[in-house]
């Protein structure tokens, strides 16, 4: 069996996808990973789709710099602008995190009822509604946009006690109750530091971490292609961003509970 | 006396910069007003340093084209970062937030206990805090981060009723409270859609919108230069932006409960 040691790449727009990206590192503990957070030109989930592209598009050709063997896009916004443009233009598997959960919600619901919680710019391209119901034309789809939830977490306010959460989860949620879902996709990668406070607000549903069902899906393509790391010491873990190096590290800390496992470096994204 | 048809330029992060730039408009009706919001790249106030000095300077460059006769610097965190080098740079009148609302403050305060209210950026580089002790050195002052402000009001929740409103005001201003300040500097342009909640929360204190008082400076600079517009005619408005029009358009109008005033045209800032 062949030992592909080159990285896999992982990009957000911010720290977010650090929820993805530790999914990743714990599933796959042998694989260099290199991760890329466009923290100079944060958040995404409210510029246009053409803007979000031009972004995306440069966050993969810096990682495309490391020759990487798979590109992991842990940014549902990214996703929705630019996944396919990416699968056209790239040499390597590029894997999304809106496909796995979307499949993963069918499977799991029992009343056809799924909602998902996304940024505005997520819901407005109806990335998620359409390919739940290309998978099952029958399903009822909710897409709730929770436009506060981002900044808040970033603030590091993300616990259920805190009553800026409460107030804003059982406003997000009060329309997805009311729909009946028994199945919330948390189409955003900050969203599982919600999920306490989230589940509080809709004890009755099922919560799907987008990012942790794309990391399964990363792992299988690796397998499946003949791409795994087998050599058997711990894989290194590098950190790219676009601002700050300090705020990154202290933010990464609080949004993870834990410090970095590796290096930080700031680079200029838009050179690439 | 001269007449001078030339515009004024004034730019900001994004949205906020619209509340000085209705203050210059209220004040100047004769004057043709450029506005470029960098909604492409907003928020400034969570970015380095660098970063930000590097934005302010394009969003300069871009207002030059048109051959002002003065810039207006209607994003405390822009003037933090940028005002001091955009006024060695350019040829022309460069007016910042900071030092107007610093001067009216210092006239205001009995007890010569002051509250500076701005974003993480802005309050970490003490500006305000360095240029009233420069007035006067005997004077108090807090700065008091207000992180969740922007997010909040560009969401477009700024009621004194609404709870997460609420919450943030009492949160935010408790500090100010226990520090017995009797002057509050708005050090954001955002802040004086929220003024009504802040007032609320610290009854017993003044509030000193930056915007407002930068806009009175600007017009005292024109008529001190000999730089007026005295057509007679009311001036022509037009507004650039880095991102979707669509999205300032709504944004701006909820922002200001009124609709804009002139042409919307999107650029790309990075030319710059």
């Amino acid at each position: 069996m062949a030992n592909d040691t080159r990285p896999i790449g992982v990009f957000d727009s911010g720290i977010g996808g650090l929820t993805g990206f530790q999914k990743l590192r714990a599933l796959l503990p042998e694989e260099d990973l290199i991760y890329f957070g466009d923290t100079g030109r944060v958040p995404y989930g409210t510029r246009g789709r053409d803007i979000i592209t031009k972004y995306a598009r440069q966050d993969a050709n810096f990682l495309m710099h490391f020759g990487i063997k798979l590109l992991f896009i842990a940014c549902n916004t990214a996703c929705y602008a630019a996944l396919d443009t990416l699968q056209n233009e790239l040499p390597i598997p590029v894997c999304g995190v809106i496909e796995d959960a979307s499949l993963r919600a069918c499977k799991q619901t029992k009343n056809g009822r799924i909602a998902i919680l996304a940024t505005a710019a997520t819901v407005s391209g109806h990335v998620y509604s359409d390919f739940l119901k290309s998978l099952r034309p029958d399903l009822q789809v909710l897409e709730q946009p929770c436009r506060l939830f981002v900044p808040v977490v970033e603030a590091g306010r993300f616990d259920k006690t805190d009553p800026i959460v409460q107030i804003l989860t059982q406003e997000y949620l009060a329309p997805v109750r009311a729909f009946g879902a028994d199945t919330i996709i948390l189409g955003c990668t900050h969203y599982p530091l919600l999920a306490p406070a989230i589940a509080q607000a809709a004890p009755e549903a099922v919560l799907i971490d987008s990012g942790a069902e794309a990391a399964i899906h990363v792992a299988s393509i690796l397998a499946e292609k003949g791409l795994c790391n087998f050599s058997g010491h711990k894989g290194h873990v590098r950190y790219y961003v676009s601002d700050s190096i300090e705020n990154f590290a202290d933010s990464a800390s609080i949004f993870l509970r834990r410090p970095l496992e590796g290096p930080v470096e700031r680079i200029d994204i838009e050179k690439f």
